[in-house]
């Protein structure tokens, strides 16, 4: 069994738009076989922040997912712009959601939503020591409500399953698994 | 700020394909405010599996992914099929990649990959004391090797962030932040 790269044969767009970009392949894999029809979209880097006031409150969000069709509570996050630092993109995405800033911060890991399909990375960044700087900053497209959550709520979350957003609830769990839960 | 439901005013299918079916709504926010194109992927439920031999080896898969281009030690992973139950997918599917079955099962977490863009879930089911039963039966474009890792080796992965997935990075988390990592 040869595992190693696919050999692209022929590519198209079917989609370009600001919010969705979709291409076809035509691909060889290593043992000869060609898939006439593999499904590729490509987006910008991704953004979140576990974000933490100095008493250890989580900065986080309600926000409506109209995927799911459901109001959730969830990690600041958003879309790296162009020539933009993914570190710049989280602290801009956390003032301009909830208007805290300030603070340490740290690269906490680097996820996919999913390699098959999606060209692009989540960076998480961990932020402690956040504080109130200025007033919230939305797209008129956005609804989206600042809560703060201790830590126990934060866990209570993750235990019910109702942090669906996995590129949230991987890095979530993985602070708590380095701190002992 | 109403966080709350969003109405969809229109909606139609950009692509229908078995591998890719994007749709674009029109909605309108709780506030009024209306956004014209907003897409959605349509996809089945998915799952995957933390498999665990009696002698706590963690049951993986080696396979190249085409959209971060590069090759991953995974989770076992698969589709949903029409009218079949997510436990019944996730059996299949780890017999089919890696020829392991039997063992006791259960649903572990529920998790998404995108709320705000994508329709479906991801089901993991943890499955200890998995035993080899068959060989592996692949489909032709399905390029596979098995793996068995060591609790040690399943940490570095995760440390070293070359669990990019975060749809199993997400479950293994859970799985070591429960038992104490």
């Amino acid at each position: 069994m040869k595992i190693g790269k696919w050999k692209i044969l022929d590519s198209k767009y079917i989609i370009k738009r600001p919010w969705l970009t979709a291409r076809v392949d035509k691909v060889e894999l290593p043992n000869g076989v060609v898939h006439p029809e593999y499904y590729v979209l490509e987006y910008p880097s991704w953004v979140n922040v576990i974000a933490l006031t100095a008493d250890h409150q989580f900065v986080m969000v309600e926000q409506y997912r109209h995927g799911l069709g459901d109001v959730f509570t969830e990690l600041v996050a958003g879309v790296v712009e162009e020539n933009e630092q993914p570190l710049h993109a989280a602290q801009r995405e956390l003032l301009e959601e909830t208007g805290y800033g300030k603070g340490d911060w740290q690269l906490f890991t680097v996820l996919s939503a999913n390699p098959g399909s999606m060209t692009n990375l989540s960076y998480t960044y961990l932020a402690t020591n956040v504080e109130p700087i200025s007033t919230q900053h939305l797209d008129e497209t956005e609804d989206i409500a600042v809560r703060l959550l201790t830590e126990t709520e934060v866990k209570a979350l993750l235990m019910d399953d109702r942090m669906k957003q996995s590129l949230m609830a991987a890095p979530l769990w993985k602070y708590f698994a380095l701190q002992g839960l």
